[in-house]
């Protein structure tokens, strides 16, 4: 076991809270297909932007999924800046670093500052995005960064600020199951339940709110498990969606299932989205590098969870993948 | 949402630490079919214990489960008392309450003590076993209350007994998604992983390391659901554990994945154990209490988690189950 229990309190950068502090219309947006530290964090801190006086505009370039609706406040979200003036308003970038990945390139605000937990993005042409950058990725969730934050600015966390930061770092860490969970992350949770989250509401929210057309395409996922050597791989086509009534976004973490197996190593799930076009995503444990795998293929990912679209026939796709992984299994 | 955050914590009785640190040789005994939550228990108060200078003996009827193998010391148990003088022995019961549970009735020891988080067990005839008493049904998990005591004995916990302690209290609390997850419960897995515990180690021994056969069974089992309202009921048979090569021990589990589903209030979960001879496991969500519905069977458990068995063929069962709930809602 590696040593990942080292408790750095994060620290806020002042020059973060002055911005926070002197300005008074913010537009907090977030990456597109938001989850729920995405969500979380923006409402979290426009709550407490809102209690300080401000006023804010809560973008996302999607639709809140149904199954985060339960956020307080998830009604907030705007994904037309139709009638907005944005260069009246001061930009603030949740759990991502580029215009591009909240899909608001080309609009013009005031000042801007990043608040993220992932490494920057290197395709960036014109160099980093932000005129204050707190990028943390070490951190388990933005929604970590931004309860020091709003600790910081000494707004008292509410009950509905506190849920929406729970249910934040409880989707980024796996409800404290993950690499990522230190005690930091635990304390900091302790503190939110102190302030009345109920543990056992936000799991439930979170891991029990399954679609009964879900529920059935899991199954029938599931019956299509192929296991060569320690690779598993699943898939859903879009036969199975007619079948079952569910559709392609109701297979989030499908590939999850497979790892549960101890000989497992990779986990690959793939999902059709449209003729000869698949959506391949991977999961692995311990050292296999699936970012690394899946950028072989033109995506990418973190360390254990990473994706790939491929345009070819299932058979191809999965050889394909499998030849991969065997040259990467012969150079770790 | 109740408010179950109320952060009261544990307070161990003194009397406890003075039989503790007097005595010499302590028998440590858990209930049959152990899990984590007795075992980590056990094997932390061992080894608090020894380090204090005693001899202790760890027992439990039955053998240490294969996936539990990762405690460290679980080597310790032993299901004999062969060769022992049980009468020069003080006994402790962990995560029980009644001999019988530990499936020790008869044998004679010097002096008791009885660590328990589960309600006292109305059936004993001869009133409460134990010259010493400390009874928490509001803890979480034993675990909980084990860590609280091993630091009043002024023990410092390793990171092998933190491992222990932190997976006792993991596999109570779901690793903290249930109702008995306080602020008190995070607070203190913070400090076990301040002492070196990894949660994504633990969480990957307890719930990944299935093998294919008990994989494969979950799949043919996920593929008998039945749903009616909102009960959904699957069953493994004999035929399947054969065509799988799994065993009937590897359903523990089973029953809570049809809960992941919005709509259903109660999942059930029967298994054969012998001709026309089931073993029921009900899940409820809310305020359906599953107890009182197990109870009509000759069966028990918690409110939300409970069980019977019943002698007739599956269909039977199955119809049976279905009135028997079909009344307890008209009723509740």
């Amino acid at each position: 076991m590696k040593d990942i229990n080292k408790s750095n309190v994060l620290k806020v950068p002042p020059e973060l809270i002055s911005f926070l502090k002197e300005g008074d219309r913010f537009f907090i947006a977030t990456h597109i297909n938001p989850e729920a530290d995405a969500l979380g964090s923006a409402l979290a801190l426009s709550m407490a932007l809102e209690s300080l006086g401000k006023e804010t505009f809560v973008y996302d370039r999607d639709n809140v999924p149904e199954f985060y609706r339960f956020l307080p406040g998830y009604e907030k979200f705007k994904n037309s800046t139709n009638g907005l003036q944005p260069s009246h308003f001061n930009l603030i970038l949740l759990d991502c670093n580029s215009l591009k990945r909240a899909g608001i390139e080309g609009i013009r605000f005031d000042y801007s500052a990043v608040i993220d937990h992932h490494a920057t993005e290197k395709s960036t042409t014109h160099g980093s995005f932000g005129d204050i950058r707190w990028i943390e990725p070490e951190a388990a969730a933005t929604g970590l960064m931004v309860f020091y934050l709003i600790k910081d600015l000494g707004v008292p966390i509410t009950r509905e600020i506190a849920i929406n930061l729970y249910a934040a770092i409880s989707i980024d860490t796996g409800t404290f199951r993950y690499k990522n969970t230190t005690s930091e992350v635990l304390r900091v949770g302790a503190e939110l339940i102190e302030t009345g989250v109920s543990p056992a509401y936000i799991a439930h929210s979170l891991y029990e709110t399954w679609s009964k057309e879900r529920f059935d395409l899991l199954i029938m996922a599931l019956n299509t498990l192929e296991i060569r050597d320690d690779v598993a791989i699943i898939y859903a086509s879009k036969e199975m969606y007619k079948k079952t009534g569910a559709n392609p976004a109701d297979t989030e973490n499908f590939p999850n299932f497979p790892r549960m197996m101890k000989d497992i190593k990779v986990s690959a799930f793939f999902k059709e989205i449209g003729k000869n076009d698949w959506k391949a995503s991977l999961r692995s444990k311990g050292n296999i590098n699936v970012a690394e795998i899946a950028a072989l293929f033109g995506g990418g990912g973190h360390e254990n969870a990473a994706g790939f679209e491929i345009k070819t026939d299932l058979e191809s796709a999965k050889k394909s993948l499998l030849k991969a992984l065997s040259k990467e299994k012969i150079h770790s």
